[in-house]
């Protein structure tokens, strides 16, 4: 078993199909490969479906299905991954800052284990190859991929780079894939193992694409804030009140007037809202479903 | 990307299973390859899906999930598409009348691209296979594929013909998989550009099967008229509320009866009847989902 | 078509992922072969979906879907058959027993076509390899594998045995994805032909697990009791009101209740409790989900 192995045979399996999930490949000088998944073209749900799958290694199950909110509906991107540890902490987690000249993005994916960004969980693994994810508005070039190949220890040939902005449909089923790594990211800061969970399933709505990165980040985190459950199953004690958004004193309103309050810095907002909405530990319920913030979160930015 | 070769290729996965599928395989003097989904065998649910499938030129992703109907469920087939245009409009459209005599089907599939069935929305395609979906109660002969094969410019050995009758199980999966058809439908009769239709997805109850093609047809229209969600991706402004069923004056009777009071004459029904029930333009919400009519539908039949 | 040689397909296909199914294979001596989903490894969702899909000889479909159950959710397991006599009461019904010193356990899977247990539907298949799937605690050993085998009239090393415990993650799976198999044996108690169900859709929630066979074997089936919803299609008249568990004088309570009350003996429980919570023939719905219920089992075990 090998994540980046996994990611990459994904990756190879959109590459065969790009005009089908309307994305495009660009093989830079040094040889690194990036997949432009919703930068320059617009990307589909496939692809985002592929994108979040490579992104946690292949250790994911997801689909599409639509979904009730009383009496609105959502299509709805269902994760079930039987490694939550492996593919939300240590490889979906969008922990690798990558910055630059000209170039910000958060990176995400099973490069991060090979680069050794930190985790508590344990895991490492060799690869020649590697692939990162990013949610950026640009490609990276030839001296950032080079500089992400050098941390993974592998020749910038062997780098694949799957990019799509936040204002994508790619980009906001990769969000909404990502419930269940938010329920662990929780666990974590409460100082429980995340490696005690055995099984998890997940599913948060896919917001529809506006044009606008900041207005699409502002939906796709209330998609999970407001519109997510994740179930865990584990044979530990995890009190499952502690969890949920709801916990947060920020919850109740848009993430957008969240991430305005805080000045638009990510590190001045209280971090116990990013978690899902519902979650359940085994049997346990804590928080709830808020159809009305969904409604109120789209309505604000599609007029 | 080419539509015809992909629904080609889901006949020649169908042909591979064919008793798992309960489907047969009938090859005219010709060469024409006839599939039997249910005319004189049994078909089945897989083989609708696949049918389905094939007839959106395999750029759909469709799959059966129960859905609730206030305390009522029904299985359901969910149709997931990067393509709304092409898959439902170019392709799934039941728009090439294929009359001969003895013989009546409307025919839909890819095979419609070849032949040029005029639509507004600018896709061509060479291939030199072709795949028709017929929705009739007998296989159509030698001499109707070879006009069929000719009017797509191709050899009558390399063309694929699917055929199901409404009263089958296969037949009814094919007509709910048609929710996002009907809203591209009613776009387009509103005048809009159904190409900015970036994504989308649909989903209809699946009617269980009576032995007897009339009412089939009316419960089946039924499904998608009062028991169909579908959700369109756009970046064009979109008036959701012009699109539901419920815009139509005939609406609030089970089909059979507007059948009937139309004389048996698909023409002279109000048009707008043949649309979702529930329809949502990125977040905006229009119609709903009737399980009173669903219900009433289907008892007239199942007594 | 083959149910034995689907099932081993599904079989080679886990061991080619083993880790990723986090399962173990075991060549015994005679060469047959074990593969543990849930005895000395954890197992895992997708263990326990190939670990029912093989034991309907590959005849369903099966998926995971998260499921409203009033305010309360649970991922369930949906499973579609267009074999559903073939695939739930010629190879998934648990009716093999299997009993030696120290070993006792219920087989089920398309081996017991091979050894032709006794059933009325009329079918039979020829096959060198054979798989049966048992719900144990312990791994038969070669005495038992090749009793099996001669039963089956193949080589012990072509057996193939998939087994689970009941406390584990792959062994409540198999459980749920049992809805359908309950609905064709009450059927087949009440005296109809099973042959006449064309079509089939079940789900049930998918219990957490908890380290405790007996406690695991109550809410498992409180699961398909109370939670389970199946959709028949047929052509011949059902009457559906006698299908439901709540048709039994045990309905009611916990599964381990029942159980207790019976002195732990199986054949006295009133046997009409081992049916679908919910059934449709057709359009015709009977018995009801029941949240409380399921509720109410799992709150008994995880406190």
């Amino acid at each position: 078993m090998n994540l980046n192995k996994n990611a990459v045979k994904i990756a190879e399996k959109m590459l065969e199909r790009q005009e089908e999930f309307k994305i495009k490949f660009i093989e830079l000088d040094n040889g690194t490969k990036i997949i432009d998944c919703g930068v320059e073209v617009k990307g589909s749900l496939e692809a985002g479906r592929l994108f979040a799958q490579a992104c946690m290694g292949g250790l994911a199950r997801l689909k599409f299905s639509i979904k009730n909110f009383g009496d609105f509906s959502l299509p709805s991107i269902e994760v079930a991954t039987d490694f939550p540890a492996l593919a939300c902490v240590a490889s979906q987690k969008a922990a690798w800052s990558i910055k630059a000249e000209n170039f910000s993005a958060l990176g995400s994916g099973p490069a991060r284990i090979l680069a050794k960004i930190p985790e508590k969980i344990g895991y490492s693994e060799k690869a020649k190859e590697a692939l990162i994810a990013l949610e950026a508005g640009k490609y990276p070039d030839e001296k950032i991929c080079g500089s992400i190949a050098k941390e993974c220890g592998i020749n910038p040939k062997n780098l694949y780079v799957l990019v799509a902005r936040t204002a994508s449909i790619a980009g906001s089923v990769q969000v909404s894939a990502r419930a269940i790594e938010t329920a662990l990211y929780k666990l974590d800061c409460l100082g429980y193992d995340v490696n005690a969970i055995e099984s998890a399933f997940g599913s948060a709505p896919v917001a529809p694409v506006i044009d606008n990165d900041a207005k699409m980040m502002g939906i796709t985190n209330d998609m999970i804030i407001y519109g997510s459950k994740v179930f865990l199953y584990t044979k530990e004690r995890i009190d499952a009140a502690k969890l949920p958004s709801s916990t947060s004193p920020a919850y109740g309103k848009p993430f957008s007037e969240i991430f305005r309050e805080a000045n638009y810095d990510f590190y001045k907002i209280n971090p116990a809202i990013f978690a899902p909405a519902e979650v359940y530990v085994n049997n346990t319920k804590a928080g709830r479903i808020n159809p009305e913030m969904i409604r109120k979160s789209l309505s604000l930015v599609f007029k």
